[in-house]
């Protein structure tokens, strides 16, 4: 049985792995890292503790959805004491990627800013169907919540980079955000990447590729935001006993 | 059996009406309109003629999809001869606007620059659907082939004017074209016309109405030209035997 | 300020009605009823009350998501008291299907099985639009998660009833669940109700009119079960003031 | 520049060869076999010949898309005068399929039942994903127009077999072809293939992966059968310098 531990285990995302992980067989929570005090009541063979190398013996493994102050204090912790883990946290400086690399050269490391399994496959999809079908004009479209605050999500922009590499080319010099006016006939490398917003959608990506005669539509969709617990948990099952290095969640995909 | 008269004969859409008269029962090709001489064989019994007159009298309604000067002469020699009249021509001048609404004084016009029955419908449900769900976040998306210049279609404009008007919102001040950045959380009552482009895609058009819990995508597809054949027949035989006056293709959907 | 009675508080949807009753401006929670004891902390100023009168007294409306037993309760007592009901228990018993419609005749009562604005609002639009496309073919397909045990769902079946009325055809009659083998050319009149199952799907529903050249597709999408209390919500703050009668879901849209 | 003869030239999808290789560059037409004589007028530098020797001997390789029969001859006289082959003939006989075999022994030979660039795309895609997304629940939706007399489509069987084997599983032992009634929780390996009928839809395939928290749906839409013409033309010009042996549409995808 694998012995996982919850690093930000008050968060959101953090909270839903922990009500993943009962639901798991050969992988449980061992332990859980807070900074004060948990805000929930757990089991209580559960260590929950406030002092990160404490935290690092009780487990074989960490996963991690902090914040960036947060997750620097893991990775420091965890160079000294090497323990494998799988790091979601969001927003990390340069300086904080930086100690990723370098705990990367003392233990397997899976860094990911999308822990959905089915948006990394897109992702490689993506890239099959740009290069296969190279004369297709491809268009993406992105649907969130009225809530975020920016456009267009990240998750289509890696999407629109895997379609222009595929083609050797540069997504910025080819990426159009909308079409007003009397544009003229649609060029041949323009990829447009549409942001929808609207309700309480959790993400909806659809990257299509067009031609005469025919069209191909790949679409992802998460229905809630446990598709990240699930996406970490099953990284963490898969980066148990791996090589020292760093990982991407795809890699897991192992297509 | 009402006799058709086919203005514009020798034109994309003119042509496709007279095949499609082939199979219809009720209502049938009796004589044809063209400057110069028909670019195509025809049954011998059908009038072909390049004088307004003799092809008006060959008829009992007209269905017209030429060029705005042609229909211009269609026009002026219908109100010395009144004759039903179906106007599916495109790019009018205001004067000649003017004279549909002369002539629909002594003989009843329909007139409509999208004759798809389909899209007229969903004109209507947008219109009901916006009312209806007050709250709801409005997004539409209209999809064209890569040679269409301008963007986004008529088409889509005027159903973002039917959700737009049942909320009492102009759509002119509320209109988004494309996101990009960090442009803050969505507004009330903003509503985005995104126009893609791409392949051979004769006309898509979503209308989305989004809100916590639930979203409704009311969707129109054309697949072939022929559905303004088509459109502009059905329209013919209602319009037959009705009051004079002005019509518009929904009038004969008569919901 | 409407004051909001919830009985059936325990319940999951009735737990929804509860929170999303703080979201509220000019309608808020007054009392809940609860068989035993509530099994969650609510706000001290809220009556939790095991006697159904004492629960209708502190109350201006009823708000119902219990069992039909319960039910049953609850339209007794309302009987002798009249408290206007917004009633969303399904599976009720020709006994309590009388007994609110004797109800109805005492106090306004709102009845429906689906409280989902959405998708009251699409029962119309279906209806219009199989009318207004007299010669389309429709077809309707439904998904739901995969511990859904019947096929298609009742809102399917709905649909595909208010499409077959406005044909004038009784949806027995030309209902298909599945096409396989060499089943010759698709007749005129039926319509296939397709049921899909997978993953955690809250509920899907598109009606399709197909032509030659066009198609029509209406679809509603639940992304969370809050449709169901928001929906109940709307139309408690409807149903406040109206005559006595019965209602449904689809009365408090007013088209 | 490489000289293409079709043979079969007097069917729906050779006129549309005959017509795509006007567009081409580094291909074009330069002989064309029928039975008795050409339907419609060729530039008179084309060979059209009754003749299957003097036909072969004109082009550098072959499309054809003709009846079994007539495929059958020419398979017969291209084993004599080895001249690459690109078969897009359908229904052939098991001796048929054996003389395509034999034929490939001595030229490069590619037959597919879809010429379809984009279906032989998302086969592979399908298979993918199958494999990595091992829990998801798989379900296919194909749609057609209403003339169409067997169900499922071919391509819609093809699709599922990619996905059944990808997880060692016979379609035959998992395909569900309807719903309907008190069915119970749906099996973990079942795959459904719905099958829709209606209007004029030239050819939808949707391949779904559904799980808690998210779903992937792989799309493919023909908009006219010119995909398949292309698909031959693109095959064509992919198999010219080959070596000798049996290819299918997919290995001229270089994925």
């Amino acid at each position: 049985m694998v012995k996982v531990g919850v690093f930000g285990a008050n968060g959101r995302v953090g909270q839903l792995v922990i009500d993943d992980l009962k639901k798991t067989d050969d992988i449980s929570l061992s332990s859980v890292f807070v900074r004060e005090k948990l805000n929930f009541s757990i089991d209580p063979s559960i260590l929950v503790s406030t002092n990160v190398k404490s935290f690092l013996k009780a487990c074989d493994i960490v996963i991690d959805f902090s914040l960036p102050k947060a997750c620097e204090t893991l990775l420091e912790a965890a160079i000294e004491t090497p323990t494998p883990l799988v790091i979601g946290t969001t927003g990390l400086s340069m300086h904080q990627l930086n100690l990723i690399k370098q705990a990367s050269e003392s233990m397997p490391v899976l860094y990911a800013t999308n822990m959905s399994l089915g948006v990394a496959l897109l992702n490689k999809l993506v890239h099959q169907a740009s290069a296969a079908l190279e004369g297709f004009d491809i268009e993406i479209v992105e649907m969130h919540h009225k809530h975020k605050k920016d456009a267009p999500s990240g998750t289509a922009l890696t999407l629109g980079e895997s379609a222009a590499t595929a083609r050797g080319l540069d997504l910025n010099n080819v990426r159009i955000s909308g079409r007003d006016g009397n544009i003229g006939e649609r060029t041949k490398d323009e990829i447009s990447v549409m942001a929808l917003r609207g309700g309480d959608i959790v993400g909806r990506h659809t990257v299509g590729f067009y031609n005469d005669g025919e069209f191909i539509e790949l679409n992802h969709t998460a229905t809630s935001r446990n598709t990240f617990s699930k996406g970490a948990i099953r990284a963490a099952s898969w980066l148990v006993g791996k090589e020292i290095g760093l990982y991407s969640i795809s890699d897991c995909l192992e297509l």
